[in-house]
């Protein structure tokens, strides 16, 4: 997508050990031109498999299930991170190691808000090592129900995640695919 | 506003100690149709007021905020919750305590991303004690900039937020001001 793809060039800004820092347009400060086109482009991206909910965790995945959700016309529901282990039977639940923070959390959702005939979506801010999209897909499954698509704002490539999901048989759309130089400098690999 | 007051009448959920669950619609599921609505009418709310910048509080204004973004045409920022006490002098912030949680966070936004000529709309969810609204005016005060306007999803009454921030001059428009019965109905106030 050239709009998020031209906002990393110029705005992005990198950090030793493979950090992106995005806070200026897309996780702290949210461009709203950028989030319209987000929306419909991951219209245009997954309207043919037929979602009927979005899922993405909290925080910085919302607002991109929100501008996808209003673009779509179907409902959204957002994990909760949780630090301590929650036994709630009425909650559906896995465990995610956090490639930014490092931490492990517990992310959990309440069972009434997935069905077992919901075609859901997966979206989220970030892709590096699977970790978060792969907790998500559990928490889907155990819900009985189905993933028909994984749209990502920017994958890291390279970190491992995208292969994962693609050799996985996800329909997998990442709307930047960033390689990041040693030198700090950003390049971008074409949508598979 | 008459699909949220619909929408909590018919699927809300009363807990002792005041605690209202809008899990199903606002805060975990989250209705596309009720989000879409929501920002229409924080736009013909505040449109006048001239707002330049939106700014909520993770986790649950993220959505609404993202709508109001999107509706009004301006960009938004949200700020992060903290345990620890940041001292990076590159952040404004506020201690905010939870009514719902009970305890304490540091709000932090980065100086970056308010700027002295904005003028700010202040979005939330929930406003009970007006903790969460006096937190974020003091980061926009910190900015050097000014708070036009506070759009609440779902007012407490008489929980002492909104008489506070109402004697204090803000406009103030709640979507829906929920009075909480002892025996566990909800009655509704018009908005002021």
């Amino acid at each position: 997508m050239e709009l998020l793809e031209r906002m990393i060039r110029e705005r992005g800004e990198t950090r030793p050990g493979g950090i992106l820092k995005v806070d200026g347009f897309l996780n702290h400060r949210l461009d709203y031109e950028l989030y319209r086109e987000i929306g419909a482009e991951f219209k245009r991206l997954f309207e043919s498999a037929e979602p009927t909910l979005i899922l993405t965790i909290e925080a910085s995945g919302i607002a991109l299930a929100m501008t996808a959700s209003l673009s779509l016309g179907i409902p959204m529901v957002f994990a909760k991170k949780s630090k301590t282990k929650n036994l709630d039977p009425d909650l559906l639940h896995a465990s995610v190691v956090s490639f930014t923070h490092g931490g492990t959390s517990d992310v959990i959702v309440s069972k009434r808000y997935i069905a077992p005939t919901d075609r859901v979506l997966i979206i989220d801010d970030f892709l590096a090592t699977g970790e978060a999209s792969f907790g998500l897909i559990s928490i889907v499954e155990q819900a009985g129900a189905k993933v028909v698509g994984i749209g990502i704002a920017i994958e890291k490539a390279f970190q491992g995640g995208g292969e994962k999901l693609r050799a996985a048989g996800y329909d997998l759309h990442s709307l930047a695919r960033v390689k990041l130089e040693d030198d700090g400098s950003i390049d971008f690999l074409p949508d598979e």
